[in-house]
């Protein structure tokens, strides 16, 4: 039997889901997997929360250095969330050879070569399966699965707040402010909603799960952002209608030597697995050279789910003689020229013309000057101006930009109301 | 740089598939893991198979022990399939202190824990990712991240012939013998496909699947199978009238101590995540009592898919030091009592019945009698007789049973022409 000390920084949510999970479970990975995990440590400064949980009062205390200086702590696992004091403590934490199991993903997408920097000079572990997607182990698959493979892209639905809004919104036919409002009152989106529904949060994942699949750093820096705010439930309707679903995708190719990375709203076909991703639930889609399409579903949040998580590092942690690290190619010289930002997409586009001859006519020209080619065109009601949208064939983001800087010109526009990326 | 010496047995699909893989991603695997595959031996009695992927022809041979006696082989990828020699080999191959790598599910199904045991005593490695599911990382995930859960149950669709069958079946409506002609002359059944179309493929992996998942030997005398081939296109069109999609599923669950093991078709809804699993897609739904409901999907089979589940074993298995073995709980106590044969299911019922008055009344006063309890019941059409369908609400199968056999009886009754299980 393997014993192992560990210390639990912080009891929120994931805290307190971990904890429980540790104590209730406990004997049976001791069992299954012969390790024994001794709970050493719990800094909290909220000493009821430690009282709620029914936890032993004599490990909690506030002061990291009763962590850093007790050599039977071989696991520090994390739930400040956010910089600091995160970063200093699990610095300091990894120096002194303790191995870090964190939900962090904020300070995973900012700091991840300096963490993995001082996990190697203390020979420490790294792991932050919790960061990312709740308790599905996309992060083991992508460190443990895929050797095999390059991987050639990934697609994700990682934040559950927005993934939540969208399905409601499809589903019930309903404005996204009256979605948002009654997620809030559900606890399913903060009362600031901003990192959830601007696409921050998904773009703090997309940065570690990239950088892992391609074992080039992906810094947030080079990562196109764009969030749920502006959908109109229109466009979710008439997208349904064309056999598309909408949703809030992270996602990141490799072609060429250069890396693409990118979250955006996008219609997806109707009948692809990610479809079928219902509100609070996450998935994301790989593409390896070898495996082909394989995708991870399940939920992306929550005590429990991210406390498996946390409990499944704890555990693989403990039976590493020797741990593993990304070894990023190109940690020292992350240049903008390594990334594309002139995406190829299909685009979805929702305009209001005035309702005379040849608008169309001036619409196509100017999408043909710019070489952006049309799939389907529609007209949708004629009310003091036509509604017309566009499906384009696949095109370079800079001529669609040409194209609609065109289009914004011709007196005949009333204006252009939705551009929505479509991925098939 | 960690240099692992392996050797292949079997230079078939799968193996030349992983042999490939080895030789194109070779590199990128150094680069990244850290370790030099070196292909020692390939044991083919076919050498024409080597000459045509261009493989070193010095280091093919028909002789085992040219791998058990050679220090530097470290791992022995499996490829030959069936029991013998496989068996005989790869227990030489552990007892000699190699590990081994394996896509073999029936053997694994049949022999595992003598297969343990050898690998105990010989301090080797036990990998068999390749075995289920292809490329898709269920094995891993079972061993590798669900360690703070107790799992409840699992779901699977693990056979890609019948799921490609069903498919074709449900979006083209047609006959299954049509459709398995067409699956054969397109290679996606065999001359013979016993195998996949009765169930004994999804089987095998749920054997596999559910002794991981309980930590407990599911012998497959203990699994109740029943395959595709009664199955008719007016119960998969009814189906989708009411809202459900037909799969052969592979279930597995554990409560009350008891397991319940069984693979046979069943309908489920259209909305639920593995209903969107096409073709010969995979997928596998597990319910774990912290990580909630998760699903793995991908190819279940193909050269490349499964070469990148044996690839990624080779890698993994190279950087253990220690090997970690299941520990079955009830490997030498295995009792037909630990197992649940009587399932709790809704069942969906087609029937025949003389078009006259009461026989609704005196069939709902069977089902009554035996306490099935009807959900809803909806007749189609009155030609020599009214084709009736009920769906149940959950009820235990032995009294689903006992109504059968009393309807049976009924002078009023024609035929029972289908009873299909339904998963909600």
């Amino acid at each position: 039997m393997k014993k192992i000390g560990v210390a639990l920084l912080g009891l929120g949510t994931v805290g307190g889901g971990t904890y429980r999970i540790l104590v209730n479970n406990g004997k049976n990975i001791a069992e299954r997997d012969g390790v024994q995990i001794d709970i050493r440590h719990i800094i909290e400064l909220d000493v009821n929360k430690a009282v709620a949980l029914g936890a032993d009062l004599s490990v909690v205390s506030q002061n990291i250095n009763d962590v850093i200086n007790d050599p039977d702590t071989q696991i520090v696992a994390e739930f400040f969330g956010g910089i600091e004091p995160a970063r200093t403590f699990l610095i300091k934490c990894l120096l002194a050879g303790k191995s870090i199991v964190t939900a962090n993903k904020e300070l995973f997408s900012k700091y991840w070569p300096e963490l993995e920097a001082a996990a190697k000079k203390g020979k420490a572990g790294l792991y932050f399966e919790a960061s990312c997607v709740g308790g599905v182990p996309i992060i083991r698959t992508l460190t443990q699965s895929m050797q095999g493979n390059n991987i050639l892209s990934l697609k994700g639905i990682v934040n559950g707040t927005t993934n939540y809004i969208l399905s409601e919104m499809s589903d019930e036919g309903l404005d996204y402010s009256d979605v948002l409002k009654e997620a809030q009152r559900l606890g399913y989106a903060e009362a600031n909603p901003t990192a959830d529904v601007d696409g921050f949060d998904s773009m703090y994942k997309l940065s570690i799960l990239s950088s892992l699949a391609f074992h080039k750093k992906v810094p947030i820096s080079q990562i196109y952002r764009e969030g749920i705010s502006n959908i109109n439930k229109l466009d979710i309707e008439f997208g349904k209608k064309f056999g598309y679903t909408l949703k809030l995708l992270a996602i990141a190719k490799q072609n060429n030597g250069k890396i693409e990375a990118r979250v955006h709203p996008a219609f997806i076909p109707s009948d692809h697995p990610l479809a079928s991703v219902k509100g609070s639930f996450n998935a994301v889609f790989i593409q390896g050279d070898n495996v082909g399409d394989i995708m991870l579903y399940g939920r992306g949040a929550g005590a429990l789910p991210t406390g498996s998580a946390i409990v499944s590092d704890i555990v693989f942690a403990a039976k590493q003689t020797r741990h593993q690290y990304t070894s990023f190619r190109n940690v020292d010289s992350v240049k903008s020229s390594d990334f594309n930002k002139n995406f190829l997409c299909h685009y979805y586009i929702r305009m209001n013309v005035k309702d005379e001859t040849g608008v169309l006519a001036k619409i196509a020209a100017a999408f043909a000057k710019h070489n952006v080619s049309i799939d389907m065109m529609q007209q949708i009601g004629c009310d003091g101006g036509a509604t017309i949208i566009f499906l384009t064939h696949e095109t370079p983001e800079n001529n669609l930009n040409s194209a609609i800087s065109s289009i914004n010109k011709l007196p005949c526009l009333n204006s252009v109301d939705a551009i929505i990326r479509v991925e098939k």
